[in-house]
């Protein structure tokens, strides 16, 4: 059973309204490589985990618990994108006296016409998150070398994605998260480690130059690339394999420790004119 | 944020494996009307709530975090309806020497040749959940209304399912998700009666006669039609509308109250013959 | 705008039960070359005809009139071949104590899970309908041809699955809609004969051996192969094309003839285990 | 079987091109609550109703003739959206010599590759209409529900493309269709009335406020709201539900009309640049 | 078995990136009517082939194995439309300090969240390639007629592509493979003349004017519209059918010829803002 | 530019019909992680490549090349397995005067609606093969590692194929398929330890007993998972990377080789009644 507390695992820094990148950032939310898949991937491997050796299903699950987290923190950081993005001249091209006009031009048009200015569970190409994207076959070797490819690619993604806005809103929820894809990315290379494994300096894929991104820096300060949070509430064999020697070529130790402290949900505002909440009408 | 403790909401009662039931059971885990679908919607209109009425915002998110623990429900029933069933002669009609056969018959074959006899995110047909299943329109008394459809055909398609084995395992788990489906169905019903709705005796949806589902009766005992299991760590509004008397023609009083003890993961073995887990191949 | 009348195109013959036939039947309504295709296809080539040539888009208008009917009679020739299939030991292969058992065996589960023993928008093998199906292209040839291309591929998949169940409901509902795919065959090849082409003996394609399929050859003696209902209520061009000699090897003259007579709609019964319709319980 | 008379149930106003206007107008033909929608899922619902209670499956049924010629408007007016808008300028953000470059902009490409600038069964986001969407359970309740979450989506959805251009061609028929799903929610409405519940001032949904939609106002004046047209050709008793007292916050009576007198379809021009019909070609 | 030399069929023209008609161009690649379709679509039908009259299969697989050229070098084309996009101002409408803002404009995004600047299996409007595209009945004349459709219509799409955008790279891509389409269609419709059909001026579909389409014209004069390039190492049959005079109204021979010489795939650097590929991290 | 001579890459071996071991073999053509896949996929990335390092993009054009081959095998194979299995009586369990009843019961419904007794681009359960199955990232590492789970997924289905029939048809094409897959999976292997990589005793995986599957041990006697064929007819730079120790725990020496002499393709006859071909019909 699963418990819950209102906190975000991350903060939303406030910028300007840009529902250009709300769009793209969908590919980290509904796309084949974004958290609705982790966190559904994980979800399976763990509940049709078969043997003994479940310390491995300890791990996988330790991620799939913080992907629940994602999921809220990418929903709220593309509703802050949206929110506000309605109003005549915000990022509009031509002119026009239609208030959602926006939603005609280089945005995802289903952000207005479903959410009022808000997420929705598909890619950055509108197309619906599919369970085919789900990879759980039962044996451990290919389920992990799979998790890997995952992690790796959601680096790699967010590291495209990042260079296509600089809106603070934007890049700070995805530096956090291509620190922590790092840290599960270490965490299915640890456990191939396990099996004998040795990957020399093949990780972090994708090699990217920390400098680059220096909204990552503070989360790599904090050991965040390294760690596990821990989200159980009853004991978990995690620590025997998320432990040691980091298997990227930054080294440092690897360690289980407790979930950040948790951040605020930002409130967002009715919206007369997307007729949400349908409260607003009804006390008019 | 979200924590864990290693419990499922429900008793797994043992029965014979029944890889047809399992191959059916799929529509409540992928289908349109099944868990995934309640566990994401609920979750983007939680996420996606505008304005300050959060006593309905938090009914929402109350009851998606119980959706959570419905999904590992269901996948770990599916696992026990499939465990073993590829042994020879189990289930099989005609007579053959190959091991998995089985998996050419009444059953999804990708039960066989994904999962090693374990759950899948797809329907009882084999189509793969879908995104565009989700309806979060942040206008709540539409959101509201596509909810309780939403509960409303979880328990009709339950109900239906329920006819198609008299397998213990696959009963047990429907009929525990039937009441509390109908408990959600209350939940809905009785938010949209706050904003003065009255439904008269329009529900449950479908009207079925309790006695018809045996194993329904402990859990009406025990009151779990009415109630309402409270995940949070932190405060909730929840109370301030799921109280008072239900808005089903069943009546009585509406509580939340605490989740259930919790039960026991059953164990799933080593499975050779699909090479489940790699370990087991690693090991010899 | 369109009008109705409560009569089926065709009559329905009964036979017993055969859920089996049902779920290949659903290829004819919601399959790619299904009744569902050829209504909106023809839908789209009318609302987007350019230009003054507005006979070849009464042909086409007038091909899509009587689709209506078609989806309608093969919604009800399904409906009838589920009706009642649920009972114990219709069709079942096994033993068991399970009233809707039959759903877990050789058929489209959804027909039980979705549908009280109902119909569905969906393919023989249990994929939805899609939009991706149609063809309007808006050049004349190139629409014309497709459509000849559906209408052929109607004719054969019918001719296929008449050889899969000698249930009368289901052959009698076929030979109809084979009979009347090959005059809707015959109006697309003398449109395009009217641009030059000459078809020498390529049509009927399939070219099948009337005799096999005893149950057409009423359709046929009574000229519709070679005739086109008229469902105009105002003037129409239709007979500019849908005139002389048919461009079948089987001859004959083409003519726009009134529609038949009209065939009652079988009632279906309440179905109390598959809670339909609701009424049913309300009363109790 | 269905009669036609070529006539739109409703006036097209003449404006300029406006691609991206058409662009998200499709969500309202193909999208999950647009015209094909409602169209299919009443279709399916009618042909599959069991039991006595005909008043219900002819209400379901006069709803979905009027879908037919929803959908023909549709097409049309987005047909007119995107007649003429290929020639350049038009639109057109940079400069460019090529005569289609406005495909490559905030337009659906496809609605130049596959249609010569006209209508296609997809929604505003280019997925294609799937069968998926359809909702017909054989449980009069759930069915009803459910038809009343459908037309208030869509007059929510529909409210809000309204803001999204000025265009008037696009107002109009936005504003029509807006009155028009409100009447059907009001006859979904009413027939759960008939089954005991009271709505209160739930409806309309959303709460809008009709001088926002100055379109929307001669068609209430009209009493379009409350009405509903009656397309049979044989007698229905649609009027045992839809009489009496509107079950909306708006109040008024309830009555079944004669349709409209109907409109004239616009001439679509031959379009050379598309090879748009193919009889321009062979002419030349 | 199959055999490879690194040539493209055609040269690959330079221009300057023109990522928005990348994006429309993948219609060309991954649409309905596109080169993986045409690809697919010929590989089913000639292994599934039935009878002796295998000078049609030959056909058939002759087309085919050209297909698998077109694959390359339509994939190759987008690459070269899309390399370099991403440095800022190229294309980009607004002004952003983001490299990859272009990313969020009129493209899709995936060119750049997928592949570095690269080809995807998807359309135009950015929906995956789908096996239900493929046709492959197994019956003779409706498999060439679905061929003659399929090759007028990637002719009649390539037509309207063509005028979407006048660079260089794209149109000469677009010009050779209208040609060798037209070919193609001059293959099934030869085929078809020989079961009797007269077509007398109907081809070429569209019937479009040869000066319209400059790059066109040098493979004219080349006869490449007349021509069918052999890709066989051993014999085949496929003259028995691709000889004598042209089907189309523009007259000629239908002759076997030797494939073209072969041009150099054009070298893509590294993109260390794609981190593509990994090993120019490695190296660093 | 691509040639082709018509010769299997394996023998197809003589048994009866087995039309539910061809439904589950289409998994291994048109399945997720069959053979379709991993031709599309590495058609990509081959064409997709970016950098000077190509000795790794002839690596993948190489395995690419051999899945053409792997594609006309599986066709192929299962329409061996599909073939004359409509005769009455054949795997039918009821009793039926209908020739394709076997089209109701364990089998695709599509392999005798569509196919004529042929082969699908669809997966096991029917759902159509999908361009969203397609990894190719640009990005070396990602790309390998992520071909080197596709090949390991490849051999763990096939492997779970291998127990679902003892049919010789089937069985003999999956094991060849398996030592081909396994020796894929060494290639990427291989290529990753190029980059530093030490998989000790990871592979292969599924970490199969060869003595399970005896039809594999005439392969593996040839080396065959240890080889790589070579179809290019100019030279390439794969040896460059596919040579030394195999990385598998089972050793050996890597070598690039020639192809296998070539197979005959059994010839599948006229098939009257699903109408194929249609010359059959012409001729009569």
């Amino acid at each position: 059973m699963y418990f819950y507390k209102e906190d975000l695992i991350n903060v939303i820094v406030p910028d300007k309204p840009d529902p250009a990148a709300a769009k793209v950032l969908q590919e980290a939310l509904g796309g084949r490589f974004g958290e609705m898949r982790t966190l559904m991937q994980f979800s399976f491997q763990s509940a049709n985990f078969r043997g003994k050796a479940k310390q491995y299903r300890d791990l996988i699950r330790g991620v799939f618990l913080e992907e629940l987290s994602h999921v809220e923190l990418v929903q709220t950081t593309i509703n802050q994108l949206l929110n506000g993005s309605g109003d005549i001249g915000v990022g509009s091209v031509g002119e026009s006296d239609a208030p959602l006009h926006i939603a005609t031009e280089n945005v995802n048009p289903h952000h207005y016409i479903m959410g009022a200015q808000a997420s929705l569970p598909v890619d950055a190409a509108g197309n619906p998150w599919t369970g085919a994207y789900v990879y759980s076959h039962g044996n451990l070797v290919a389920d992990l070398l799979d998790n890997l490819v995952l992690e790796s690619t959601g680096v790699l993604q967010k590291s495209r994605l990042y260079e296509m806005s600089s809106n603070k809103t934007f890049r700070e929820t995805l530096a956090f998260l291509i620190v922590r894809d790092n840290a599960h990315q270490n965490a299915f290379a640890k456990a191939l480690e396990t099996l004998g494994v040795n990957w020399a300096k093949l990780f972090p894929v994708p090699n990217y130059d920390i400098n680059k991104y220096p909204e990552c820096r503070k989360y790599v300060d904090l050991g965040f690339h390294n760690a596990q949070f821990n989200f159980r509430l009853d004991p978990t064999r995690i620590g025997e394999i998320f432990q040691g020697e980091s298997p990227s070529r930054n080294k440092g130790e690897l360690k289980v420790i407790e979930p950040p402290q948790g951040y605020p949900v930002p409130e967002l505002p009715d919206m007369p004119n997307e007729h949400s909440p349908g409260l607003y009408d009804l006390n008019n």
